[in-house]
Parts: structure tokens; sequence; C-alpha cells
């Protein structure tokens, strides 16, 4: 029978020209002094969307400091670095403008301003230390330049422990992470490039693929699952070839925050266990395209066992409108349809190796997916052994 | 250019068995004091919910004050009374337990507790005052025992103005009315007796059709509002019939929360307006079988106008994959649609004047509809002048 929690305090204003808003909403979080969080690549400020941000800002009479240390793949140094300056400048409330790295990060640093320690010590698996925040994270106000994560729609921020001797990439959150505000402006994707509007936008799809398909699932991710991926399916091909079109950027936008709430009323599953063990060894792997480089053989894994809801998924990305796929073509006719959407936007030639993965580190990943982020194998309709885990990397190899 | 505001912060907690929870969920607000507000015709107590809520709430160190003066049409000055002893005895938090009544009771009590004044002070048309609030209301708990408002899981609240010199029924709400924390179980409506569930139910359901039609519509609102108007149209007769039936309970359960989500992230329409004006004037017309004997006239109207989101609402009601209807035919299948739901609920043979509504109350009908409700009036697809408002009270009517 039906059992589930529904949770999601965030404000979204959602919609072209947005951003603007920022200078008038009455819904900022209060206070005189924000820190703003961006990537260390400059394109924020190449892009003038730093210093808008900052004009908005000191509209409604807030002063920033910016912190533009984050990578690609954010660590946990930087937040330490960036919770530091907080505490000592008496920052009230935290920013981050960009993708979900520096979203991300901006909720790790309001959590560390507010909290002693290390980031590292709050987390919950691998080296973490294992603690609770004593207090609430300070607020946050989430403003994303891609449509990729849904960070802007979730309470989770997913961090990379520093430092050579450890490779843990650990997804964390709690209720004060969700952000108080996400201003989510198709306006600002106009810029992405083709390559990043595709890894970002698949990013996207296996959320709301995973959770559509996680045990935890509930009716709202459910519609919120399909209408992502029945809109990624149709319109992120065009978004990576015409990125200036507007509404293909509103409509992945969109698609994106969906596929963020899904992760809040749902979880994604262990997919996302063994990309974080492949960009945690591999930082200069886009975490969307260590997900499509998965993909097939992880949701082949999970059609040859059965999974029956793959067919719904699969019904979501085509243009029929059948009730239901026979059972046993229902996970082909999804692999078809992904095979199809990832030539589509162009990342058919992409192989892991690229990246620098070798076949010898493969039972390390398998082992570090499982040790880190073993809760999202619990909620993952097909039970899976270590030797599962490791055969899913040797076929998404070859 | 699709442009929206999401933003909806109760946590609700969902399934049979789940008021359990109460009892130990760390989620209740905080405090020590709560104020219990229910209905005045004693079902709460002979239910034994309320004994159960009062037990599961001293688990948690809360001790409880029981308002139960609450009528099925609530007025402002029970409103006024019950949070007067609030402020008097320290409550920390209200909780709704019952009906719509009871919790739409329950969030102006709250409001009231935290300010100065009397409830119609801050009602902002009719003869309200206009007044902001200064301070947030307290914290609200939402225990609903039918499935029918939605207010769960929306900021409002519908309370109708005391005194025999004035008929007016408004709906207000701000941020802070919000329930911090909804249980909803549907073991709680079981004991809903028959025709009470058809008229609830069909409450619901026109949150959920008027949602979809509204002009502030968001992506997750149509998506909400199809699934309650399917889940309403496939379900509600078999909950009516056999009340004991938890798996029907459960599903109108969710149709009801699911509309309910639809008045926040989208909005009824002038219907509700005209229903409000109703019932105003005739207390013991219960708001749904209000809606019910409007209905047919009211979407007739919408239909001879060109509403073609009626075909979607048409097809979500019935068993057919066709992607979209003739836009000549829409309007006539949702009607069809409507009447066969109505018929099968048992409420075709009901008329207004069984509630001593006069054709001659016409005119003062439709301007109160459009004076203290006049706003939905502006969200509705379809303009309508006060020749249009009364023509549909009296086709209603006939």
């Amino acid at each position: 029978m039906l059992n589930f929690q529904y949770y999601m305090p965030t404000r979204i204003i959602f919609g072209p020209g947005t951003l603007d808003q920022l200078g008038d909403t009455p819904y900022l979080p209060r206070g005189g002094k924000a820190m703003i969080v961006i990537g260390e690549s400059g394109v924020m400020v190449r892009q003038g969307y730093l210093s808008r941000v900052q004009s908005l800002l000191s509209k409604q009479d807030v002063q920033t400091i910016v912190f533009d240390k984050i990578k690609p793949n954010p660590e946990s140094d930087a937040v330490d670095e960036a919770a530091a300056i907080c505490r000592d400048k008496g920052v009230d409330f935290v920013v981050g403008l960009g993708g979900g790295s520096t979203i991300d990060s901006a909720k790790a640093i309001a959590t560390m301003a507010a909290n002693k320690g290390k980031y590292w010590d709050y987390m919950q698996s691998g080296s973490g230390g294992g603690q609770e925040p004593e207090n609430d994270a300070l607020p946050i106000v989430a403003i994303p330049t891609t449509a990729g994560t849904g960070t802007e729609a979730d309470p989770w921020t997913v961090i990379t422990k520093s430092g050579t001797d450890s490779f843990e990439k650990i997804g964390w959150g709690n209720d004060a992470t969700f952000p108080a505000l996400s201003i989510v402006d198709p306006e600002l994707m106009r810029s992405v490039p083709p390559k990043q509007t595709a890894y970002t936008g698949m990013d996207a799809f296996f959320h709301a693929t995973e959770a559509y398909l996680a045990t935890c699932r509930q009716p709202a991710s459910d519609m919120l699952a399909l209408e992502a991926v029945h809109l990624i399916a149709h319109t992120l091909p065009q978004a990576v070839a015409e990125g200036d079109n507007l509404e293909a950027r509103t409509i992945m936008a969109w698609a994106c925050t969906a596929a963020g709430l899904c992760e809040s009323y749902s979880s994604c599953i262990s997919q996302h266990s063994m990309e974080h063990a492949l960009s945690a060894f591999h930082p200069d792997l886009p975490h969307g395209a260590g997900l499509v480089l998965l993909s097939k053989a992880y949701f082949g894994f999970l059609a040859a066992n059965g999974e029956e809801r793959l067919g719904d998924l699969a019904l979501a990305m085509g243009d029929t409108l059948e009730e239901s796929l026979d059972e046993e073509v229902s996970g082909v006719a999804f692999l078809d349809a992904l095979d199809k959407l990832i030539t589509d936007i162009g990342l058919a030639d992409e192989k892991l190796s690229d990246y620098g993965v070798t076949r010898e580190e493969i039972p390390m990943l398998a082992e570090n997916a499982l040790t880190t982020m073993g809760a999202l194998f619990d909620i993952t309709p097909v039970s899976m052994s270590m030797e599962d885990v490791i055969a899913i990397f040797e076929a998404a190899y070859e």
C-alpha cells in the first residue's frame, strides 16, 4: 500500500529572465553579507553572470564575498577553506552560482560555516567521521547555469575527499541543505557548450530514470520522472545542436529541475554509486559522461534481470501511445532508445579508456562503489553482488 | 515561455497506519503545549481519533487543549475565541484533526494566536480589514480524516464571517499557514459515510480540474491534476460504495492530497467563488455538494466558450489512450464524463432548491461571488461578466 514522505521546501522561481528577481524578491534569506561560490574556470566572470548577481544583491543591500576555487569535481579542502572565510567574515547566507559543483559546494560550505571541524567529519560512509552537524547550515541560494544536477531542487551535495591517499566521492545532505531559494533562469544556460550540454542533460536524464526505478519511489516522483525522461529524450539533441535556442533550453531547464525534484521525492540508485567511484579516481571525467559510459551495461543488467518498469521509460522516450510494452521487450526497447539518444547527442564514440580508466582498476572501483555509496544499492530494484558490479564495469569497459 | 514559482514546504507523511508516527516523528513542531481543533459533531471523539492523537502527542511530552466548536462551514468568531485561548494558555502549535473545516480553522487560529485583533481584520476582500499579519502563524499540524479539501497540502483556509448581517465566505492564507507537518492516514477515512465521501471526493475533483484550467498553472500542477482527475473518476464510486475498502480510500487520499498540491502550485478558478457565495448564504450546503450542483452549468459555459483543455480532463477520466480529442467534442466529452461520475456516486438527483437556494437570490449570489472572491475570475481561462455569472447560476438552478 502507498506509503511515502513528500517534502521539498525550496522555493523555486523558474523562467527566462527570472534572475532579475534576485534584485527585489522578498524571499532572499535575511542578512547583509553573502558569499558567492563560483567555479575556478572563470566562466561566471567572463559571461558577466557574477557581476550581475553581485549587482542584483547590492540592490537588496547585500555585500558579497566571492569564493572562486571550486573544481568540476569539488573537493573537501575547498569547502573547509570557504567555510572558514564565512565564519571569519560573518557571512549570513551562501549563493551557489554555476553548475552542480558550485551549488553543491555552496551547500557544504553553508553547513561548515555553522559547524565545527572539517567537512569530512560529517560524512557517513567511507573514511567519513560519521558525525551529525550540531547546527543548521546557513541559508542557501542556488542559481544554476547548467541543466544537469537538479541540485536546485534537492538537499544533496556531492564532494570528493581532498588528498592523494584516498578516493572518495560521497553524497550528503540534510533538511538544512535544501536551498531556501533557487532561481532557474534558462537564459543563463544558452552559453553552455554542446558537449557540456550533452553531459549535464544526461545527468538529469539518469536522475529521472533512476528515481523512477528506485524502490523508494512515490507517485509524484513517478510523474516528474516520466515527464523529465520524455522531455529530455525529445529536446536534448536540439539543445546540444542549437545552444542558443531558448525554448529548448527552457524545456531542458524544467526537465532538469523536475529530475532534481525526483532526487528529493525518490532517489538515485546504484548507477550513481558506480559513477562516483569512477570520477573519484578520475576527476577529469565529467559526471554525466561517466553515467553515459556506464549506462548501457548498467541498464542492460537491470533488463536482463527482468526490470519491467524500463518499458514505461521506453514509452516516455518514444512517440507512441501504447499503454505498456510486452514484458520481454520492454528492457530492449529502453536500451534501444537510450542508444539512439546517446548517438543523437554525439556521445556514441566515447570510451572509459579515453578518461584514463583501466581494466585493472575495476575490482577497486566496484569495492569503492559499494563502500562509499552502498546505501543506493539497497533501493536498487535488482540486487547486485560484488561480482555483478564488477561484471557491469567490465561490460561498460568493452 | 514557461514561468512559474514552485513552493510547497509542508512535510507530508502519507500512508495507512502513519498516524502512529505522530508519537515519535522528529518533525513535530517544537513546544510542550498544543491545541487540537476538532468539529462540533463529536465524530472525532466517538471514533476514538481524538484520544489517539492526545495519547500520541503525550508520548512526545506534549500537553493538549481541545477546541471542539468548529462548524462544517467554520466561522470567524470560533477562530477568534480559540486564538484567545491559545494566547492565554501559551500554546506552541495547533493541530487540526478532521475534515477541511477543522484544519482550515486550525490555520486561522494559529494565525490569530500570534497576532492582534480579529481574524476578519486580515481578510483582503468583502468587509475584511485588509491588514497584513505582523507575525507568522504558530506551526500547524494537519491530520485529515476525509479525502476532500487537500488543505493538508496548501496554505489556504476558508472561513465564513460570523453574524447574521453579512454573508462572506473567504479564502485566505500566507506562507506561514502551510502546515509544518501533515499526516495523511487513509485508515482514518474508512469511517466517512457514503454521502460525505462523495461530496468531499468531488471537492478534490474540482480542485484538480480547476487547477488544470487556471491560467496560473504550471507543469507540476498539470501532472498532479490529471493524476487526481484520473484516480477520482476511476475510484470515487468504489470508495462511496465500499467505505471500508482501504485500497480505494488510499487512492482517494492520495488523489485528494495531489489536488491539494495543485492548490499550492496552481489555483482554483471562479467556480469556487460561486460556490462560496452559495454556502455563505446556506451554511448547511456542503461545499462539495455546492460544487457538484454548479458544475454542469459552469463547465458547460467554459465548453461553450471553447476551452480546449477540457478534452485533456475528459481523456483522464476515460479509459482510452487517444492523444487528444477533437476541439469540437472535447467540452462535450468532459461534460458527459462529469455527468456519469455524478450519477455513479449517487448525486444525480440533488437540486440547489433542496438546500433552500431560491431563484430570487441569484443576482445577490453573483454579486457576492465577484466581490468576495473576485480574484479567482482573473485566472479563469474564459472571462465572465456579471451577466455570465448570473446565467451560470440560472442554468445550475434549472
